[in-house]
């Protein structure tokens, strides 16, 4: 089987379906995504991604949302189709408007423009900034 | 006079005067970071940046503090050093704690994680995520 | 002809032939990839290109598998599709098991993590590390 | 105090000097290289990430140079100084001699540039690639 | 609608059906590509992108098909399919030949190793270059 | 010896002596930059890499300075400090202008703009950009 093909619950270990279990409990649905389904072929990966997704992706000192965004924004930044897919769903689940998703890709882009501007031209730090 | 050397206000010409007088003006602020002042080498480019990011980061369906998170996360992750200096301070002075800047930076790196994972698995998008 | 369709052996020219001839005697194999077949629309970038590939991924201080576990995992970070599918095959051929692609994507998943941190919070370098 | 200024043992928490503590005898050494102590700001971030490494970079069946040579080969391509500083010293004290450095760094560099031509050409893979 | 779907004239608002006048108009064409049928979805980034892409591409100390090249060499490295098939379309148009297209190739490629080479060995700057 | 610490002339082997030398006569200068001092701790690596250097950036059917432009677009792009001053430096010394870098730096960082905003919205490619 390639190693791209998603393990379905059925055909799952019981490490990797505990896996499942929880990530449904947590996310309140009754199923799981590709992405999950893929790393099941390595369950020592399923197993510690989803942990540090739990921890980092959860309420805190940011929002959910905030945190989705934030996300969405590395993902274009790096290319990742899969996961503009999967982290676009996710902010929509959480609120997100059309709206916002427009600002959200005009800032990506414009922060991609300005950092090779700072970069090419080689712009020093201003003192105030490394002073706070 | 390398192109790197920032261009002082009274060096420099009224073109690039009126521009540092609207960041300062829109700012409220009574200094120019030297972003700007090393594009005022070529005054096109100092003008149009000046006016996107006007447009961009002002005030919309994202707040300016959301904007300036999402900012840096794609400065960490083209690993723009000025950026990062110029974008955590503006965050910090919109509001941004210590613990939000811990949070951010978990976000960006298991972000950046979890995407060479969906790229090296090549994880097939999910229909539901398609049909979205 | 788009630049992307693979020239065929019996469509190419003698110098292009020479170089199919030259990877599968290498190889000890009957068939040439596509990559070399597209680069074939350019005979110096061919030539060029297959002379470093024989001069750096032949056996030397380090094992040929081990130089297809790095090329995988550079072309992972770059999200080179084709790279990937092509180096992974290279990798299996030369007796990758599925337990090391796992523990390889690991490695470069957790490095992208990782070179963000160290990036984003402006980590300085050790003393110890520079006079190593 | 600024969030890069790394913590010293002395000036950390008790949960900030137990992972020092278990750095320190995972690797037997007496001393905690800057990305941790520079981490510790944020104290789940630095468990966390610890034990991720401490997961992945360990024995299995990839041997440790091995890993450490990946890490360099990403970090390289992410052009992340720290890391690049930190993982090759970790490579010359798991035995890396300086040629195979230097194939290392040869394999990486012909990596990227093989990674845009077939970007830029956009080579189809190859069907015999799609089913292995 | 799916953001990515679009948005064809006649569904146009009259904003979005201006800045598809203009950018006909401009190019002396009777068709509007993809991209900015897309960005129709966000008016503000519509216009915003249209007229940054006139003020910056137009003739001036470059010429316009030099600035395609440019434009293509960067969406290569950065492994933007739409951008690499609408730039390699608009050079073309400008006159590129193929053999001029291969020569792009082969030294997009080579900087691409050259830079991971520079910064993986961490070479420092010649003082002859910082002096001038 | 520190692999980046430049291998001088008087102190280099014969084999790199004669790279050197090369190196001079072709640019018909008397110095030669750290990039070939440093790959000089691999002889193997220097060789190739002037080699495919002489062939790729000579005179074509693109001229020197265009070649240099693309060079220094894709050293931006990847964020290679030494690459940028070195190409830059290059560039001017084949006739750059101040006007000419201040338009390469617009076209570069508007590209790396519109780049993510045609990944982020997912932008189809048009059937007239697929079938030319």
């Amino acid at each position: 089987m390639a190693l791209q093909t998603p393990i379905e619950y059925d055909q799952a270990s019981p490490v990797v379906k505990a896996v499942y279990d929880d990530i449904m409990a947590t996310r309140q649905t009754d199923w799981v995504n590709n992405f999950w389904k893929v790393l099941a072929h390595h369950p020592p990966t399923l197993e510690r991604i989803w942990n540090n997704i739990k921890q980092v992706m959860g309420s805190g000192a940011l929002d959910p949302l905030t945190k989705e965004l934030i996300y969405v924004a590395v993902s274009i930044t790096n290319n990742c189709g899969y996961c503009m897919a999967s982290h676009t769903a996710a902010a929509k689940a959480k609120g997100m408007t059309d709206e916002q998703f427009g600002e959200l890709l005009a800032v990506v882009g414009l922060a991609n423009e300005t950092n090779r501007l700072a970069i090419g031209y080689g712009v020093p730090v201003d003192q105030r900034f490394l002073s706070s």
